[in-house]
C-alpha cells in the first residue's frame, strides 16, 4: 500500500446544468480527487484550507473515506473558497458567475510529517507556486509527482507555472491548454514541447473524446465512456486526477504500462462522477460497480486483429 | 475473397488548406472507397458515372487498383462532378465554395451482372433514392449493406433517405448527423433511436475524435490515430467506410467482433489519407505501411488490467 498526497482546494460549489441547480454543495479539486483515490487501498491526506463555515459533515464525509485531515487547516472566522458555475447545454462549456477565494488567498500548505515520503504527490490545480512549496516540503524524493492545472495559471503566473512543471513527472492538462501552454495546434507536437518543459508523461485530457497519455513517442489513448446522459461535468477532470494517482499510489508501479492502466481507472471513476451533482455519485460508489464497469472499457476498446 | 459493390460519386474536387491549394484534382466517395478497399484481397466494382472531360490517367489508376469499372458510365459531352472548398484553420470545418453536379443529375446506377450477388454492397454519399434503385438490383441479399450519407439529404430527402434506411444493415453518420436524425443529443440515446430505424449496426464518425460502433447494447470505440500534422481531411470518411466495407468482404465474416476489426482498418487507413490532398497518399500506399500502422493502433488502444 502507497501512500499518496493531494494538495488542492476544499470547497463549495454551486452548479447550474440543463437538468438543474444546486445550492453551496461540497466541491473542490483535493475533495474530487480524494474521493477517486479512495477507491484504491491506498493512505491518503488532503492539504488545502477552509474557513470555519466548512460544515462538520463534509468534514467525517472525507474522514470516512480514510483520508488524512490533519493538514487541513480550518481559518478561524474565515469564509471557505467558493465557485458558482452554469453550464451551456451541450454540457462542453460552463460560464463562471462567482469565484470567491476568500481564505485560499492567504493559503499556506504545510506538508504533515507521516506525508514527507509520500511516493505519488497529486498537486491539484491551484496557483503554482503554492504547488511548488509542496514539493520543497517533501523529506523524500516521491516516485511521481503528478500536476494539474489550467488556463487561468498561463493567462497569470505562466513563469511560476513553468518552474513547477520542471520539478514534476506528469502533467494533465485540457486539450485547449496543451495548444495554449505551447502554441502547438496539434496535440502530438503540443505533448513534444511540454516534453520538453520537463514532464516525462503528458495526459491531455479532452473531456467527452477521453484522454491521451504521452511518452516519448508512444502514445496511449482512453476513450471517456459514452454515457446515455451527463448530469454535471463538475470534478471530471480531478477525479480522472484522482483515480490515475490513487491506482498509481496503490500499486506502487510507475511503469508506462502501469501509467496506462491508471488513465483507464481515472477515465473509469470519471464516467461514475458526471452523473450526478458535485461528489454525489462518488460517495456511495461502490467497488462492484467500478470493476463492472471496467469490463465495459474492455469491451470499448480491445479488438482482436491477428497482426503480422 | 468477397465481392464489393460500390455506388458512390467519381468527381473532381479543387481544394483549399492552411497547406496549400490545388487544381481539379480527383475525388469523390466511391473513388476514396473503392482505394481503400484495395488494400484487402476483395473483388470490388465501382457504379459511378463521370463526364467526357474525366482523363483516362485517372481511369487507369482505378483499373490498376483491380476495381471494375464497368458500370462506371462515361456521358459523351457531359460534365463530371465538381466540388471545390476551404477548410478553416483547425481542419474541423470547411466552406463549400463550388458545387456542379453535371452528370451526376441525371445519374442512372446500373449494377454490373458479376456484382448482382456481391456479398457486400457501399452505399457512397449520394441522393438516397440512387443508394435505393442499387439495392432493388441486387438479385442475391448481400451478407451486409453500408450506408453512408449525409445532412444534406436530412434537409432535401427526409423521406427517401428514412425508406433506404430501413433496407440497410450498417449506417455510417457523422456525431451532429446522427443528432440531427433523431433529435437526440447523447450520442448513445441516438444510436439507439437509429437502431429503431432498420439499421442493426450505427457507426458514428467523430472526425479526429475517432467513431464509435454500436450494435444493441454494445459500444465499440475506434481512436483516430493521433497525428502530427493533419494535411487534407477531404476524404477521410469515405476511406474509412472503404477500409471498413473492403475488410469486411474480403473476410467473409459479419460478427459483431469482425466488425470492431473493421472499423480499427477503416480508422487505420483514414489516418493515411489525410496525410496529403486527395487521393495522393492512397494511391502508392504499401500494405507493410499499413500493417505497421496497426500495430501502433493496438499500442494507442489495449491495456492489461486484469478484471475481476
Amino acid at each position: 500500500m502507497g501512500k499518496l498526497l493531494i494538495v488542492g482546494t476544499v470547497a463549495f460549489d454551486a452548479i447550474e446544468t440543463p437538468f438543474g441547480k444546486t445550492d453551496k454543495i461540497l466541491g473542490g479539486a483535493a475533495t474530487f480527487i480524494g474521493l477517486a483515490a479512495s477507491q484504491f487501498d491506498v493512505e491518503s491526506a488532503i492539504v488545502s484550507v477552509v474557513g470555519e463555515d466548512f460544515p462538520e459533515e463534509y468534514i467525517n464525509l472525507l474522514k470516512n473515506k480514510n483520508i488524512d485531515l490533519s493538514s487541513l487547516e480550518i481559518v478561524k472566522g474565515g469564509k471557505t473558497f467558493f465557485w458558482e458555475g452554469k453550464y451551456h447545454n451541450d454540457l462542453n462549456s460552463r460560464d463562471t458567475i462567482t469565484t470567491e477565494l476568500n481564505v485560499l488567498a492567504d493559503f499556506n500548505p504545510v506538508v504533515p510529517e507521516n506525508f514527507k515520503d509520500a511516493n505519488v504527490v497529486m498537486l491539484g490545480n491551484l496557483h503554482p507556486s503554492v504547488q511548488m512549496s509542496v514539493i520543497k516540503q517533501m523529506e523524500k524524493k516521491p516516485d511521481l509527482i503528478v500536476l494539474d492545472t489550467m488556463n487561468f495559471w498561463m493567462d497569470n503566473a505562466l513563469e511560476e507555472l513553468k518552474e513547477v512543471i520542471k520539478e514534476i513527472d506528469v502533467i494533465t492538462i485540457n486539450d485547449e491548454e496543451a495548444r495554449q501552454l505551447t502554441n502547438e495546434y496539434s496535440l502530438v507536437k503540443a505533448a513534444a514541447a511540454i516534453h520538453k518543459m520537463g514532464p516525462k508523461y503528458v495526459v491531455i485530457k479532452k473531456g467527452e473524446h477521453g484522454a491521451l497519455l504521452f511518452h516519448n513517442n508512444e502514445i496511449f489513448f482512453a476513450p471517456a465512456l459514452p454515457l446515455e446522459e451527463v448530469f454535471d461535468p463538475t470534478g471530471a477532470g480531478d477525479t480522472f486526477a484522482g483515480g490515475f494517482s490513487g491506482y498509481l499510489a496503490s500499486t506502487n508501479n510507475i511503469s508506462f504500462s502501469n501509467l496506462k492502466n491508471a488513465v483507464i481507472h481515472g477515465s473509469n471513476l470519471a464516467s461514475f462522477s458526471v452523473e450526478k451533482f458535485g461528489t454525489a455519485r462518488m460517495e456511495d460508489l461502490k467497488r462492484e460497480e467500478v470493476n463492472k464497469r471496467l469490463h465495459q472499457f474492455k469491451t470499448l476498446t480491445q479488438f482482436d486483429i491477428k497482426l503480422t
